[in-house]
C-alpha cells in the first residue's frame, strides 16, 4: 500500500516511515523541516543528534534496502501538496505536518497566526487534493486528546448519544480546547468532518495522547536512524522533558498543582496504533475518531515514576512543583474512552517503566547535548501573554 | 459610549452606524472595502446604488450632526487594529468585518483559504488586541445560526446542561456547519469562546438568522444613506434574492425540496438586537451567546410570502424550485431558542410581509440595476467544488 507521510521529517513520522517500510508498505513523505527551526528559535535542539535530511535518506537505503521517497515542501502550498498526490497516488495520507506546541501557539498574536495558517491551511490543502486526485485514499489525522478538554463527564471517541428534552440524536462530543494550538486541531477536525460528509472523503481522526520514549525496535542500531526527541518547553513532552531533567541533574516540575491527568502512550504504541488505522480503513464518506492512548495518569502520578526508575540507574532527582504557566485546571474529572482501537487488535505494550527505563538510558548518552540547552528547559510563555520564567512553590 | 464597528461599509456595519449614532453613541469603524471587490467578482453589484465611503461620511455628518471615526484598513492587519484600539479606547467592539458567504467560500481551495485567514485572522487579532488595549470592552461577535447545523434535537444558545453515563456537565452545544464559511464562524465561536475564559474577556457571540431588508428609519430619505443590498448568488441571502427576482419577473427559486427552515429577521431587528447586546454587556470573563431571529420559515413558505406580497404591488411571478446546488438535508427537525434577546427587551417588528413589501418598493426603484446583473442570480457554485448553473426542477 502507498503511504504519503506529512511531517516525515518530525518525531512520529521519521519513525513511521521506518515502521510501515519494515512492514512492506512504500513510503513516501514531505517536510520543509519547519520542526528544526521551532526548535531552535526556542533557543533549544534535539537531545537526540538527528542527521539532515541527505544521511537521513542515505542512512533508510541501506538499513531497509529502499528509497523513501521524499520531497521537501510545506504542505501550505496547494501546488505542491496537489502534484504530490497526483504523481504518487497515496492510498493512505497520515497528515503529521502541523506546528505541535501550545505553549508556541500562546507566545503573541505572530505565533498564535502562524500555529492557525500552518495546521489549518496544511489540513485544507490535503482535503482539496485528495478530493480533486485521490478521492479514495484514507486520511490519517493527527488531533490531540487536549481537542476534548477535561469535562466533567466521560469522554466517548467522537461522537455520543444524548437525550435533550425528550429527543435524541448522535452528535460530535463537544470541544473545549485549552491553548490556540488545540482550537486549531480543533478547527481541522471540524474541518475533516464535513469534507467527509460533503465529499465523500474517508478520514480517521486520532486523538492522541501524550507521546514518549526515543525508539521502536525499527530503528535498530544505526545512529543515523534515530529520531528527534525534544526537551524544551514547548516541543518536549511531559515524560519526555521529566526524562531529560533527570539526565542533567535537574528536579521533575509538574505545573501548578500537578493532579492534571493526561492520556499516555510509548513510541511504539503510537506506531502501532496509527498503522493499525492505516491498515483498516473506514469507509468512503466515513468520518470515525480514535482515542489513542495506553493508560491515563496524572502529571505527578508519572513524575514520580521517571524519579524511581532513574533512581535505579543512578540518576537521582527530587520532584518540585512549579507555577503553573497555562491556565488550565490542576484537578478535574477524566475518563476519556479507548475501545476502538483495541477493538481493531491494539495490544498496549504495558509496560511504562520498562520504556522510561529505555528513554533514560538513550538520553544519558547525550547528556552534554542536553546540558548545552539546559535552559530551555525552563517555561516562560506564560498564558497571559507574558514571558517570566516559572519559580519552585517551595 | 464608544463603539467601534469592524466592516462598516457593509451591509450590518453601515446601518449600525446610522443606528447608534441616532441613539447618541460615539462610533469609530474601519474597513477594506472588501465586500465591493468579491461583489464584484462575482459579477454583480448591490441593487442599492451605494455612495463611495468619502460621500458616505459627508452624508452621515450632514444627517447627523456629527463624524463617523473611519479609516480604512484590514482587520487582518494586526498594527492597524491595536492602533485603531489603543487611540479610539472602544467600549463596545461590533465585529461584522468578515467573509460571510457559503458559496463564496465553497468555489475552490483559494477562496477556502481566503475565507480562513480573513475570518479567523481577524478575529484572532480582535482577541490579542482586545487583551493588549482595551481587555475592559466587549465583543459583540457575528455568528450564524448555521453554526449549529440540522441536529435532530432543539437548538438551545451556545451552551446546554446533559447527562451521560450518570454524570452532568454544561457543555458547548456541538456545531456541526455545512461550509467553509460556516466552519470559521464555528472556530470563531471557540477562539472567542476561550479568549473569555483565559484572558478575561467578555464578548456576546451572536448567531443570527438571515436578514433581509433595505432600511431604517434613521436611514431617512437621504439616498447617500442607503446600505447595500445583494442579490447574487453568494452576497444576496434567501429574502432579498427572492424579491430582486420579484423585480426582475424571474420566478423564486428555493433550492432542491425548498423545506430547509432557517430563522429570519428584517434589518430594523438585526439592529434593534445588536444595540440590546451593546447596551448589555456580560461579566468580565463572561462568553454568552444569543440566537438572534424573529420567526423560522422553511424556504418555500418564504418564497410563497414574497410572491404574495409581490402579486399586490403587481409583480407577477411564480415559484419554480431549481437543483440544489448545496450539499444540505432539505428536509430536517428544527427548532432553535432565541430567549436571552426577548429576556433583554427584544419586541419583534413581527409583520414579515410589511417588510418585504417595503423592501419591494425600494427594490422597484432599482430594476434596471438588478436587469444590469441578473445573471448574478443564477447560482452555479456547486458544493461538490463543480461550476454549472442549475436548472429547474420541473
Amino acid at each position: 500500500m502507498r503511504v504519503f507521510i506529512a511531517g516525515v521529517d518530525g518525531y512520529l513520522g521519521w519513525t513511521l516511515a521506518m515502521y510501515l517500510t519494515a512492514r512492506g508498505y512504500e513510503v513516501a513523505g514531505a517536510d520543509c523541516y519547519c520542526r528544526r527551526d521551532w526548535v531552535a528559535e526556542m533557543g533549544s535542539q534535539s537531545a537526540t543528534p538527528i542527521r539532515r535530511m541527505t544521511e537521513r535518506l542515505q542512512a533508510f537505503r541501506e538499513n531497509f534496502g529502499t528509497n523513501l521517497k521524499f520531497i521537501r515542501g510545506d504542505m501550505t502550498d496547494y501546488n505542491f501538496v496537489w502534484n504530490f498526490f497526483r504523481s504518487f497516488e497515496p492510498e493512505a495520507i497520515v497528515h503529521l505536518a502541523e506546528m505541535p506546541s501550545a505553549p508556541y501557539s500562546m507566545i503573541d498574536i505572530d505565533h498564535c497566526t502562524f500555529t492557525h495558517t500552518n495546521n489549518l491551511l496544511g489540513t485544507l490543502n490535503v482535503l482539496h487534493a485528495m478530493r480533486d486526485t485521490c478521492p479514495g485514499a484514507h486520511l490519517v489525522k493527527l488531533g490531540t486528546m487536549g481537542e476534548y478538554g477535561t469535562p466533567n463527564i466521560d469522554i466517548p471517541e467522537g461522537f455520543f448519544e444524548i437525550e435533550y428534552r425528550g429527543r435524541k440524536d448522535v452528535l460530535p462530543f463537544p470541544k473545549q480546547a485549552g491553548s490556540w494550538y488545540h482550537q486549531t486541531k480543533v478547527h481541522d477536525t471540524h474541518n475533516v468532518m464535513m469534507a467527509c460528509r460533503l465529499w465523500g472523503l474517508r478520514s480517521t481522526d486520532i486523538m492522541q495522547g501524550v507521546v514518549f520514549g526515543t525508539r521502536i525496535d525499527e530503528m535498530g542500531e544505526d545512529q543515523r536512524l534515530v529520531t528527534r526527541l525534544d526537551f524544551d518547553q514547548c516541543f518536549g513532552t511531559a515524560i519526555n522533558r521529566y526524562c531529560a531533567q533527570c539526565v542533567v541533574g535537574m528536579p521533575l516540575t509538574p505545573f501548578g498543582k500537578g493532579h492534571q491527568k493526561r492520556g499516555f502512550l510509548p513510541l511504539r504504541d503510537s506506531m502501532q496504533c496509527l498503522t493499525l488505522a492505516i491498515e483498516n480503513p473506514p469507509e468512503a464518506g466515513e468520518y470515525r475518531v480514535f482515542n489513542q492512548f495506553e493508560e491515563v495518569y496524572d502529571l505527578t502520578e508519572v513524575a514520580l515514576k521517571v524519579r524511581n526508575v532513574a533512581a535505579g540507574l543512578g540518576l537521582t532527582v527530587d520532584v518540585r512543583n512549579v507555577e503553573n504557566p497555562r491556565t488550565e485546571p490542576e484537578e478535574h474529572y477524566y475518563n476519556p474512552d479507548r475501545k476502538h482501537l483495541v477493538d481493531l487488535g491494539y495490544r498496549p505494550s504495558g509496560n511504562i517503566e520498562a520504556e522510561i527505563e529505555a528513554t533514560l538510558r538513550d538520553l544519558m548518552q547525550y547528556k552534554g547535548r542536553i546540558e548545552a540547552r539546559a535552559h530551555a528547559l525552563v517555561p516562560d510563555i506564560r498564558w497571559d501573554g507574558s514571558r517570566r520564567k516559572v519559580a519552585y512553590l517551595k
